[in-house]
């Protein structure tokens, strides 16, 4: 009855891969590190966070000791640590890039959160970094690891829908503060489109396995909102597919939270509802017998993650989402920004080949 | 426990508005004859069918007489018939504008089907022919006129939702003969847009209320099928509205059939799905406190038509979908079809009033 | 799209089989009537109602002459009309039998409501009279004749839900009207079990196609409520079948409306919820893997009824329900009130032969 | 986004109360100890189990150190460690008694696994012993401890479904392995009764408040399935309360997992399915007006449990669930196997006030 992961006595740490968590924000501190304590592969090492104080706090409350936890001065100081292999950077995407690359520097493989970058020159830069250090870099797109992603991969890809012809997604919700670094340019690079919008924009990449060939998108930046001095608050977007297949797409900051994904094929159908919570995703295929909606075993998306590049860390193979992933999104979205600002269609570079910026297949948790 | 509309033993139909079924194609057999037993207000008192044979097969089924039946040669006969006080125009779109003239200068008041014409021209002449002839005409735009889509309204403009932001909709299906009328341009005047997809476009512009002040389109006319050698398979379009509201829709041919509307607003969204069907309606309202699903009371929607306009013709009243309300869908989607050609935005004239292009409201069905 | 009966221009009268509907109540009026036009089968050709107004306005209503309305005084009159080929009796429970007999010795065909009679020894008698007469007699047990029940009962014998285990239905509703023949004792021979409780009953022994073979019940019957003066407000009870699979059933005349079976087995189970509305039956089949919802085509669960026995009418053959299957309902409802009366469990005698009491399987309708 | 239970930095454990798990199967390592993590008032102090091994092997996992983990020999040891305020006995049922008793008389506070115990006076000599040690004693029914579980009984006892009239539940699943404890009669006292039955019985309790005057109970234990050996494989039965009130309930160790309550009211009924997992329960409200289903804070169920004993340990007050809930259990769960052995019903001693054996209502979550 339980739908809970399965928590096996782990390996002793000695056998599985350390991780520092570089910034320790809502996510790190309710997701990230709750989850690297059901990972099989994966644990976590050390923090690294701004204060001290709230540094020590966790690292109490998470079972390390106060030398596991480092200030941004310290960071280099985990160059000392080989017990910690990976790093993950958890900080503003404007930051992003300059611990990459000082991690890449010390020989650490590196996972970063999505944005990769804040625009594509950007995220181009730590691809490049890692490549020449010589260790990891992975995108952390949580939904390209979850068994519900991939049932609706096979559906759309296995003929389940027959021949794809429109895709529909959106991903809003309600950023209230205004203060938040999430709605600072400087710090964030775009507003919903980066944070939430990449979303449905990686899903359809994901679920087609291809590349969109022109997009259209326009904006919404209302004068008098003081959230919204420096980012948009919505965006509404098209992304043109070979053979005429167009996906619709709503991003914002303004509107209760709502994140579905629709494909329609000629045979069938399918829908996502919620199609990027942390728990809970539901997928129903549709067609002409009925409506069917599997059930997946209940894994934690983020242990999925951290045991996936784990993995990749122990066997040197290019993780599924490596840096070029991350790039590829920001390509899009960089066109994005332009076609809102221009009122027209952009065009972009034709990319035939399927999956053309993921490396090796994750292993799935099974039911 | 019955959720059947109810009948009452009817007037006598002297009282009622007598209308004749000009078309006898699968929408007046299934749904409008057997709607218009379970009128209040009107029935059906004579039918013109191109099949002589036909008509009088469906009018002994349906209790007329051989009399009551006319061919397209006869339709003029109506005229010396004062028990028809209605024609109502179920045949293919580029015939509309013919009958419509020939049953208003009869002195006949009409409804027609959607869409109400070819382009908005063509609809523009019938609104004008009957303003002269004296006439009524109501655009049959059924959905404006079910509890579910009012429901829908009143969320969307009472506040439940909140400021409204964003809208999605699509409405898709296959048409898997070749041979079909609807997909000849000369007699249907597009693909899926003014046949389907016209149900999203005139059901966003009925929720809100407003009218769009640009629009996008991408549209698909695969080369190797068929199907698609005078219309497109499928469109994909944008239509923004003030205060940058905007609506992504889908309409297609192609795609297992899918027909849903959504509205996202600060506080809470509303979900339609199926939204345009001919039964079976379901909304449901979203918010922090969780899901509501209203009850409606099931009543026909193609004799809550009937009903409404039979009342119009007793008060002299212009109905809640005159044929304005059809030639509006006609410039929008006139401007469509111009942006899928030049894959630019096309700008619409501001129109700032609320149901600019509407008449008198409709009295709906109590639980 | 549409999912509504598929009407085909129908036969003449001539090559259908007519039906004499006595009684106009509700049931007669908004469901029986309306779905003989769609009946392929069989039409009404008459009507027998107690108040001669009401009948010919239905008479007019539904396109009949004033010739086919007869008063009950008239009744014998039907013996005359040989285009009547059979009489439906839509009459109180306790003027089943009169009917029946009246009808039968007439040579009439006869399909009679549910309850079949007021107790099992009135019921035999129904099926003795027409065996006696030659006639054929069918109880109108609707949900024996849908593609939803259908589907429920191949999971439960196909092995879809493994050995079956246990069975949980309901069906309750509120009776507001104290004046109601349905809470007369004399003439309804009970209160919810009779009326709604017998759609459980039934069902479990439709889907199992097994007899129970002990029965133990609870009633309630509120001292202070005087819509319960003669019969009972609502009734628990358990069915106990071979090898210990039971059946817990509820039924009401005071809760709010629900309908519902769940049928559990080793491998899964199934849901149908609603279960016995007069449309939208939902089915949906669990197990491991997920959920499954079929599509069923969306007949008129009346027109079905009519046209089984149309068909029965013309080949001869016992109807799936005949009388047989009305008797042995009310072996177990007389069982269930004996002990609700005592207080203790009523065996049965035991029926090992699978639908012991059924006839010829009908036809479904395909999608 | 999120919906996962909130993490702070929690408090120093200092501040907290301690709990000693003792026994580590599937519940205490997959539910209990995650659980402690997220608990505002509680923490996991030391962990008792037979193998030294495994304990060692949580105790590394959970970050306890090896001086935390105690055999079952060295159980009294426990006496000396004042940060352990609580004693959480999650053993097999024949054991509850033992242990309960000398970690009453040690001096601390007692939270007990339903079933309390084996039987009625099994279980009332536990509550004797800690009311004579001047301890605590809560038995661990985490439902009612669940937002959705108040939302419920707040439906039923506020008015929201009028009338309460029936109840309906069942929570059967499959046990698949011949060889567990809870398969033996003299480790377990019962099969599926004590174990997931008790769930259907003790929330039907929890949300009339009520408890029944007679019961009625069947049940089977298939002769040649070796898993039935000395336990049932199913029971279903009946309750029945003041005024007419009944509720059907089956339970089930050879049933596909489903697990619902329905209480039918007269003006609405209310729904959760599934009713008693570990996440995801779902309540839906129904009425004439349509249906409702509230959204809940997410929090995890077994901290809300840790959480309202700590406080009650803090606060000296009597938890909402004691050891006299446990016992009114029993007494239930005796009377059932009587009715099962002698076919009969069993009345229980009348009991007049409400929530006659619970203690504090606990603080509930908010969202």
């Amino acid at each position: 009855m339980p739908q809970k992961p399965k928590i096996k006595a782990p390996k002793p740490e000695s056998q599985r891969v350390g991780f520092a968590i570089v910034g320790l924000g809502k996510l790190s501190v309710q997701e990230l590190i709750p989850a690297a304590r059901t990972s099989e592969h994966a644990y976590v090492a050390a923090l690294v966070s701004s204060e001290e104080d709230k540094g020590e706090a966790f690292a109490r409350a998470f079972d390390l000791s106060e030398s596991d936890v480092y200030t941004y001065d310290e960071f280099d100081g985990l160059a000392d640590r080989p017990d910690v292999e990976v790093v993950y950077i958890v900080l503003p995407n404007s930051m992003h890039r300059e611990y990459v690359t000082r991690a890449a520097k010390m020989g650490k493989h590196v996972l970063c959160e999505k944005p990769l970058g804040m625009n594509a020159r950007d995220a181009q830069e730590m691809v490049d970094v890692c490549k020449e250090a010589g260790v990891l870099l992975m995108t952390a797109y949580r939904c390209q690891y979850t068994p519900a992603h991939w049932a609706a991969r096979d559906a759309v890809q296995g003929g389940t829908l027959g021949k794809v012809k429109l895709l529909d997604s959106m991903h809003v919700q309600v950023e209230d503060d205004p203060t938040v670094w999430r709605l600072k340019k400087e710090l964030a690079g775009g507003g919903p489109l980066p944070d939430v919008g990449i979303y449905s924009l990686n899903t359809v990449r994901f679920v087609t396995g291809q590349e969109p060939e022109w997009v259209f998108a326009t904006m919404h930046q209302p004068k008098k909102d003081k959230r919204f001095k420096e980012v948009e608050e919505s965006m509404s977007f098209m992304l043109g597919f070979a053979d005429g297949v167009v996906a619709n797409i709503h991003t914002s900051y303004g509107a209760f939270k709502t994140d579905t994904l629709r494909v329609m094929g000629e045979d069938g159908s399918l829908l996502m509802d919620p199609a990027f919570k942390y728990e809970g995703l539901q997928l129903t295929l549709s067609s002409e017998a009925g409506k069917t909606m599997p059930t997946f075993p209940s894994y934690d998306q983020f242990s999925l993650e951290f045991d996936h590049f784990a993995q990749c860390v122990r066997s040197g193979k290019q993780p599924w989402t490596p840096g070029e992933e991350g790039v590829q999104d920001h390509v899009i979205m960089d066109a994005l920004y332009e076609s809102a600002r221009s009122g027209k269609v952009v065009k972009l570079k034709a990319v035939k080949k399927r999956d053309a910026f993921r490396g090796t297949k994750p292993k799935l948790p099974k039911g």
